[in-house]
């Protein structure tokens, strides 16, 4: 019998290997959710899978590459070319396709700025999606927001979100969120691939959430050389921090209704964003009192034990204070998120049980280190917010 | 000597069929403004032309795309394919590359909604790129505005440009520009390929334009199917004026701090748009008292002479009165623009002539039926409203 299950295994690697599945595709596949106007592919079917297609009558390979696998399409009479992926997990990926040799985005489907590129992304529909859906509620309106930088000496944008009823209570000031993207994303990422504006939306219609503005501003800011060294050469010091404390929320609250204090301020961010805000959080109590952090801690990419003493200049030595001042510190994780998420972030929780520091720690059912994760998360946070 | 000529452009003409030129190229290509973060290529040299390129090790034909013509890309021993375009008109091209037969967004820029789809763009500096440059000058906003459209039963989304200091000054009001984009372009166009915001902060900033909002929606609105015919098997009817009237203009008005009166409203759009545009003006003269059309009118593609009993079901025929109504009618065409524009907008400006109607005319140098003609026109138009 346990000869079976070894050959099953092996069988089930090498098919995985050559890029195949055993189950048989259902045909039941529907354009996806984020294609271009008018486009039919690529399209998602029950299972997950993704069938891209393109035309490409000159070419002699051309490859479905997603979820870090190639899978081979194949040829018509047209010179279009079809494929099909393996199941995917629910919720958002990016992906691209290959022809003859050239990664670019498929043609079918809307852009999005994520794995350090404007590319190809897809929806699978989770069994959940209703919370992020576009629904006939009162929305709120996403702005870009322009501003000069003098730390970074640039030109630097930040959306914000100002929730439903924001234009026409002309007196009524509202709480804000400063919520960040991961690494290799921008500040487009949260509004698109994230959905935070129809989350929020939809929490607030139903009253699950208090109307809060919401700040998304990009994590990547340098101080401009000036010893006229190239940014190859240097390892170069981020001052997203000083660029958020000093510049960001300055303008957010003379151009926003805000109301501008500790008790109606949060910060959250997944991945790197997670590692950049808890870092903020814990170096200004005085500005911040919720703090979230999707699928990352400060401690990353560390696995092992910390030690309150000296982690973050030891910032969590003093539970008992820390749990005074903070009043919500909330973290998220996929419960399939791939080494050292899961390890990282349990050794960080485990210095918050040892030094008695509350917290809420929230799973996220079968996502991995991906969009659907942090669209529950913020679903999950927002409304313990400002409450 | 006229032998001599005529040799001489049949030479030319056949340089130019197939896709080189005779003038060397001059090497001080720099990578496009509108390139993706860290991406060197494409690049454009001093006399606009485009160079791309593409790492693709197996393919046998790669070409770039750009302004009707195909250019054949060389390969190095590298995989990667390089290739350089005639010179360009200034100001922004879409594009695309095309790899063994297929045609596909270049993996270097971002991406723009035109010509149908998603895809490549390219900035050519401008001479006078100047008025639509990002400065140094407060910024207004530029939010995107979600709504549910009753009459096409979808949602539907405009973005709205509100001048720096509307969200400072709670009580000031503002009038309003409604302004359309083109045929096989969306909302997004007016921001992205117009650069409407820039041109209206730098405007505001020298205080050579009124501070004012600007609505930029969908042109493309259809009433829904309901005796279950597809699109494709009928000729849908636009519903886009009912749209704008009695949907769009009702939420701009309650949601931002308009002047609400024909005095303060304007409507412009470019080619589609304003062919469209002309028509709600025409229509609505209690609505709007500021037009511009620029590179298009409601007798479009029609170049014959207009009869003002007839057309437009005899709008222009009491051109004393439209002259008291219309505070300005303002038309604008590049001089390199394709038939029939020159003929069809001449056609509407004799018919305007022969009405003893006032309007004003702007030709933007040497431009073609491009974004960069439509930016001048916004540049020049602007300042002659709510004045």
């Amino acid at each position: 019998m346990k000869k079976v299950f070894i050959l099953l295994s092996g069988l089930m690697l090498s098919l995985s290997v050559c890029g195949q599945e055993a189950r048989p595709v259902i045909e039941d596949f529907k354009p996806s959710e984020v294609n271009q106007p008018g486009k039919q592919f690529p399209q998602v079917n029950s299972q997950g899978r993704v069938r891209a297609s393109i035309a490409a009558p000159d070419a002699h390979k051309v490859q479905l590459d997603i979820g870090g696998t190639k899978y081979d399409m194949i040829k018509d009479a047209n010179g279009v070319w079809t494929g099909d992926s393996n199941p995917q997990d629910e919720g958002f990926h990016y992906y691209q396709l290959n022809v003859d040799g050239a990664a670019v985005p498929d043609p079918g489907t809307q852009y999005f700025y994520g794995a350090g590129r404007w590319g190809s992304g897809i929806e699978i529909p989770a069994t959940d999606k209703d919370f992020y859906a576009l629904k006939n509620v009162p929305h709120g309106l996403v702005s870009e927001n322009i501003y000069f930088s003098k730390l970074t000496n640039s030109f630097r944008r930040c959306f914000v979100y100002t929730p439903a009823g924001y234009h026409e209570n002309a007196k009524t000031r509202y709480p804000v969120l400063y919520l960040q993207h991961g690494s290799f994303e921008d500040e487009t990422g949260w509004q698109a691939q994230g959905k935070a504006d129809l989350i929020l939306d939809n929490l607030i219609a139903v009253k699950q959430a208090v109307p809060m503005i919401i700040v998304m501003d990009n994590g990547y800011a340098y101080s401009p050389l000036t010893n006229g060294a190239t940014a190859k050469n240097e390892q170069l010091a981020s001052v997203f921090e000083a660029v958020l404390i000093t510049e960001v929320i300055p303008i957010i609250d003379s151009k926003f209704k805000t109301i501008a204090d500790r008790e109606h301020r949060a910060i959250a961010g997944l991945s790197m964003g997670a590692n950049q805000t808890m870092r903020i959080m814990m170096n200004h109590l005085d500005t911040f009192s919720y703090y979230g952090g999707f699928s990352g801690t400060a401690n990353y990419p560390d696995t092992n034990r910390l030690d309150p003493a000296t982690f973050l200049d030891g910032k969590y030595k003093d539970g008992e204070s820390l749990n005074k001042k903070i009043k919500l510190f909330w973290l998220g994780l996929g419960t399939k998120e791939p080494t050292p998420f899961p390890k990282s972030i349990g050794a960080f929780k485990a210095m918050l049980d040892q030094q008695k520091i509350k917290y809420e720690f929230y799973e996220s059912p079968e996502t991995a280190h991906e969009w659907l994760t942090w669209r529950r998360c913020l679903y999950q946070f927002a409304p313990k917010l400002f409450k």
